[in-house]
């Protein structure tokens, strides 16, 4: 599909914050997977003559404008109006969306207003798009080639009206499909990762590939187009490749969402259970792991041992180490995975031990973190520096506490 | 404050609804407190043409631009050339951002490229707006009035940086002060409190009263605009004592930041020490205590009793209870909270244990959980009821147990 599109969101909430556009997101993610471009998104509050300047500006550079928002039935519901008069439209009233609004009123007991019968005028000419999770009708008006979709607000209907009513209205533009892999990376920069693939990137069309770091990780995204799934799927598979060849077990994953589900695949693949000891990121090693539905099989549990005591009473470390060494240490960090190993009677036990600020302890540094993981085989730690901030020490530890279980669950 | 701003995000990942544009919406909060009016969001990708073009458009109708993205060290981050040709400005070398990002590079062990250093590049003239939350510097350009202010994309350094550099910048435009309380709420939805404050909402001007949801937590926010920081202050007071007085103790605090802000307090005001049994939400309730600096002075840790056999092991919960009542129960939940809070020698220990989902276990179904909360003088257990969706079965999971905690350390 060669065409574009634009989104154009109306509503004042959105512009005060109380909201996040979310629909945007959803629309945006479903037009690239038909292959439509999409350009801008806007969003204009609920003032007519801002939103029809809003909508003019959006029908010069795109194909097709979809809006969200303003289709209610109160007086500052004014998309459709605005729309109509785009395009020198009046708005008609709608006998069956009329109807439909009258019974959804009679079924919950409560009584029509004006106000309500407001929601079934529409452009003249419209196709009209039914509204079967709510009480706005969509519709979509066209000219010379320009449409305009507009769809209720509130995500779930603004969804569902898009998935059932505007996709099967946008199909009769398609021209190709788009198949998009996800390639995720931990342990390397985006700009190393950008660096080393960098020969390879410049000068590609189809498929492309293009870098997205979030804290601690990057995600390579291949997208190819083609005329069918199929094609398009094929077309990705000699760059997936290359890539995996290029950055080696820096790849935690093609198309999984996490590290925590990378870990989750290779337990169940390898039949071994996990448990976990955490002092400075104070359970969200667990609370990462536990988001995984399912991972009782694999997980057992941990001791989060914020207090030297605990790490002692419970994760049984003699105090004198914790004396000799500090809590933060090779020596402790070994002691609480291969006890937790043993208490909880896992295979692997995996353990976090770190000064995650602000202050320092122990004259040991902000950001500086002992991780150990212990098996049947024998056990090994490694530390990490990760500067500063409380929040970003804790979040690059779970990953890397992550990606030590994932790298030992490789050479299992 | 009569200024109008406009925010453009820039990031083709927005345009392909990888993410959401959580920083528009964090943002246009902000500025609504500021008393500064928002008419326009706008999303454009990482296109040089394109990105002009939004700024020219967002120059011609605001007072100020704030850019969110492109400051990031790829060939696609190029939100500072725009800027700098929308002024006529060239872009030069800030010594002291390259210093600071060599340091951060030094301090993470990681190699400085050339891509890093373009990010020291900044446009001639400009306001360095200092990142400690990452490598991008932010800036602000102003020129006949228009201001436009660069910050890097990713939400935790957009939302520090609005909150530590740019409002500081902003207040010079400023001409009132506003003062804005947050009065938070757990326990009551958002329309109830809107019903139970209605009278007392509706009329108000200066100061004024806005509810915020979010999940499971209601917030009212309190705004009076005056001449100085402390007259505004004063017009808060009033209306703040209503509210308590209204509410009791659905509000846990204000000016607090968090469920767990609140206990940290009480835990601290009362001098007592707290530990978790945790088994549905695996850990996120010891994360959320542990995102708090200092915490560890009152909080000890958490037994993350995933499975049945970590509740009996570790927790010494009798087997045959478990098989009795199902490890959702009330026996269970008591015992869970009684033990904890003997192994780590607490004077309070909570637990939790629930069904998350997706799929139901022990014929109870998915949503439903049991709480326990134990002291010297007794131990108390709860159940709830929270519908389906694993993640938000286990975030209002925890925001109860937090809850329980801060209720029963008001009756210590």
């Amino acid at each position: 599909m060669s065409k574009t599109a634009e989104i154009l969101s109306v509503g004042t909430e959105l512009l005060l914050g109380n909201i996040a556009n979310t629909d945007a997101q959803f629309i945006s993610q479903e037009l690239s997977t038909l292959g439509v471009n999409v350009f801008y998104h806007s969003v204009v509050g609920d003032n007519y003559r801002r939103i029809v300047g809003a909508l003019e500006l959006a029908k010069s550079r795109a194909d097709i404008v979809i809006t969200t928002g303003g289709l209610g039935p109160t007086y500052d519901d004014i998309t459709k109006e605005a729309v109509a008069e785009s395009f020198g439209r009046k708005l008609v009233l709608h006998e069956p969306s009329l109807q439909k609004i009258r019974s959804y009123f009679d079924r919950s007991g409560s009584v029509l207003t004006p106000n309500n019968e407001r929601q079934a005028m529409l452009p003249e000419g419209c196709t009209v798009l039914e509204n079967d999770w709510g009480t706005a009708p969509g519709c979509a008006v066209e000219f010379d080639g320009k449409h305009v979709i507009m769809l209720p607000g509130p995500p779930r209907e603004c969804q569902n009206m898009f998935t059932h009513r505007v996709k099967p209205y946008l199909q009769k533009f398609a021209d190709a499909v788009m198949v998009s892999r996800n390639i995720r990376i931990f342990g390397k920069g985006e700009s190393a990762v950008e660096a080393e693939l960098h020969d390879m990137m410049e000068n590609m069309t189809n498929p492309t590939v293009a870098p997205y770091a979030k804290e601690g990780e990057v995600m390579l995204r291949v997208t190819a187009k083609a005329d069918s799934a199929d094609a398009a799927f094929s077309m990705t598979e000699p760059v997936v490749s290359d890539i995996l060849k290029r950055l080696g077990d820096m790849v935690y994953g093609v198309d999984v969402e996490s590290l925590e589900e990378a870990v989750y695949n290779l337990l169940l693949e390898r039949g071994l259970t996990l448990s976990t000891a955490e002092s400075c990121t104070g359970g969200m090693v667990s609370a990462r792991l536990t988001n995984i539905p399912g991972i009782s099989e694999v997980y057992k549990g941990s001791v989060v041992a914020y207090s030297n005591d605990v790490k002692s009473k419970v994760l049984g470390v003699p105090a004198e180490l914790i004396d000799k060494h500090g809590a933060v240490s090779e020596q402790v960090a070994l002691i609480m995975a291969q006890n937790v190993r043993k208490i909880l009677k896992t295979d692997i036990g995996v353990s976090v031990t770190g000064v995650a600020g602000p202050a320092a302890s122990e004259n040991k540094p902000v950001g500086y973190v002992w991780f150990a993981v212990a098996t049947d085989q024998g056990s090994s730690a490694f530390s990490a520096q990760y500067g500063s901030g409380r929040s970003r020490v804790r979040t690059m530890s779970v990953n890397r506490a992550l990606d030590l279980v994932r790298r030992q669950l490789l050479n299992i």
